[in-house]
Order: C-alpha cells, then structure tokens, then sequence
C-alpha cells in the first residue's frame, strides 16, 4: 500500500483542517497515512522568529482567523478561536508520538485538535488533556507519565530532526515514498494523489 | 453581474496561476472579474522585507519553485523558471493599469504572465514589453509613453493605495463586492463563489 507521511504541529491551525480529512481522503486512494506529529519551534527559530509568524504579521494573521473560519465552515467542521495563540504543543506531541506506536495517535490528534480550534479549549496542560485520553478509553496518568519519559521526549525529537531532514518548514506537511514535499492543507488532495501515482 | 476583483503584481509567481483561469472560473459563476494591478513593494517594505519572502526564506523559496512547477502543470500551463526573480513589475504595472481603461488590459496581463513564467522571459524593460504589446495590435511607443506619463503612474499608485485599503498583503489577492478577501490562487475558486453567492 502507498503511503504518505502527514506532519503537525499542534500550534498549526491549518493542520486541524487536515488532520480531520486525511484519512477519508487516503482511504479514497488506497493510500495509508503515517501520522507524524513534530515541533515546529525549532525549525522557524532558525529562520530567526520567536513567535508565530500569524502573530509577527498582523495582516497575515488576521486574515489567517477569517480564512480557517470560512474553511472550517466549507469543511462542515466546528471552529472557535482559541483565547491563546499559539498554545505549547509540547506535551500533546509527545503524547502523539506515544498514540503513533500504540495505535490511537490518529484518534488522539482529531480529538485535541477539535478541543483547540473547535471549541477553543486550551491543549498546553496536563488537565487540558486528560479528558481526551479518558475519552478514547486510555488511563490519563499511566499515558502522560510514559510520554514524559526519557523514551517518550526523545521520540518527539526525533519526529522534528525527521521533518527537518524531509524539509519540513511548516505544518501541515505532507511528503510521499519518492521525497516530493506538499505545504499546506489546500496541498492534501494533491499530495495524496501524488502517493498513489508515484515511487513506493 | 456580481464582481471579483482580482489583485496582481507582475512579481508574483503564483498570480500567473490565477491570472490564466480567473476568467473561466468566473465566467462559470457568472461573476465580472475586475483586473487590477498593484505593486506588493510598498507593502513588504512595511513588514520590514526589502525582497521577495520566498528570497529571504530559503527552504519556502525552493518549495515555491517545485510547488509552481507541480501547479503549472496540473493547470496545463508552460513553466519555466526565470533567472532573475523578482523582476521588477513597475513598467509592466503601469502598462496593465493604462490597459484596464481601454478594454486590453487582461489580454496583456495573462501575455506578460505566459512570457515571464511560462517562457522564463525578462518583463521587466520596454523592450521586453514591446513584442507583447505588438501582439496585441497595439503600438508599443504610444503605449509606453502614456503608461510612463505622469497620469499613467498615478494609475498604479491609485491600484496599490486602493489594495492596502482593502486589506491587501500579498498577491494574487481576490475581494468581494461585501468586503471579503482572498489570498492565494488557491482561493480563487472560493472567491469567484463568494462573489456568486454574496452582496452586490
């Protein structure tokens, strides 16, 4: 089966209008996902921003919250601005790598990513998370202790220093088996399409 | 008949895109499309980027040259990447404003897109402008000397003040009669039903 790698961040609001199509869009191709979550701090600190770049340019970033709230709307998905912007997506990452490995890492990252920009919610703490491991039936405190481990961290890093070698300057992302590289959710389509006509 | 209006600057690669289908994608909505030309420099130079973003951001600009070429070829339309980029699109503005008031402006507009992207061609010089205009049946030296007259530089001054006004901050960009804004030309085809769809 051909497959494309989705990459995230869950500081990314365009990546919640992926993450929440991917698989219906893959499963139309035959194409398996390999959900891949990665910071993107590292990668836009060395283009020397310190923020996000929806915050560094106004413009940009205003028009960036009406644009997710008309495709929210086209996609039929909830949307609501979050007080904060962006939130730490350290810890909903880590988990994310753990959820990769066992299984439930697609289920996990639809469900922070509707908390975040679908109801607003905040994702950056322990408590904020929580409910959404319960929700997918896994022991909050068993999960949030190993993906805060050693193994749990260095899975993480190891996610980003991955993004980074396929070129990775923002999220969402998508890459196929033959090293093309797609930016952007408007790339989804294209970029799935793509890892079911070619390499692999 | 409900109008768009379709914001370029001859520098920006992904404007060619937009400019070789807005008028069928329009046409197909019944939607008037309204040409006008602006310069993004005024713009940029007040986020503080003296040269094309996709300059100043390496790992973006490498991505844009694939991303167009992939585009372009889906569109079905030529590619070929200029040695110099960005070109500067001050002559070449003020010639498409001139052309807006006399009925040929999209004809030139999508003539200098095809020479510049498709063909990989300088736009930048009168003589670069010259074929093209002869290619339409117009004479080159009265056209370059009403563009360059003290009337034709207001044109675009008045194009580039009326862009930031309507929220402008990159290009292409599409407006709705009600006031909304499209960036990107892969907003084109949600802009064109925006307008079908709202105000007027």
């Amino acid at each position: 089966m051909k497959q494309v790698t989705f990459w995230y961040d869950f500081a990314s609001t365009y990546s919640y209008l992926a993450a929440l199509r991917v698989e219906e869009v893959a499963s139309r191709h035959d194409v398996e996902v390999i959900w891949q979550p990665f910071l993107l701090g590292p990668i836009f600190g060395a283009q020397g921003w310190t923020d996000s770049p929806f915050n560094i340019y106004e413009a940009k970033g205003k028009y960036m919250w009406r644009d997710m709230a008309r495709l929210a709307e086209e996609q039929g998905l909830l949307f609501k601005r979050p007080e904060t912007f962006p939130q730490n997506s350290l810890l909903a990452g880590r988990i994310a790598c753990l959820g990769k490995g066992e299984g439930w890492g697609a289920d996990f990252t639809r469900a922070v990513y509707t908390a975040q920009f679908g109801e607003g919610r905040g994702i950056s703490a322990p408590e904020d998370l929580a409910p959404l491991l319960t929700g997918l039936g896994l022991d909050p405190a068993d999960v949030l202790a190993r993906a805060t481990s050693p193994d749990g961290k260095l899975a993480l890093r190891h996610g980003t220093d991955a993004a980074i070698a396929a070129g990775v300057f923002g999220a969402p992302s998508f890459t196929t088996e033959d090293g093309e590289l797609f930016w952007g959710s408007d790339r989804l389509e294209q970029a799935v399409a793509w890892a079911a006509t070619h390499g692999g």
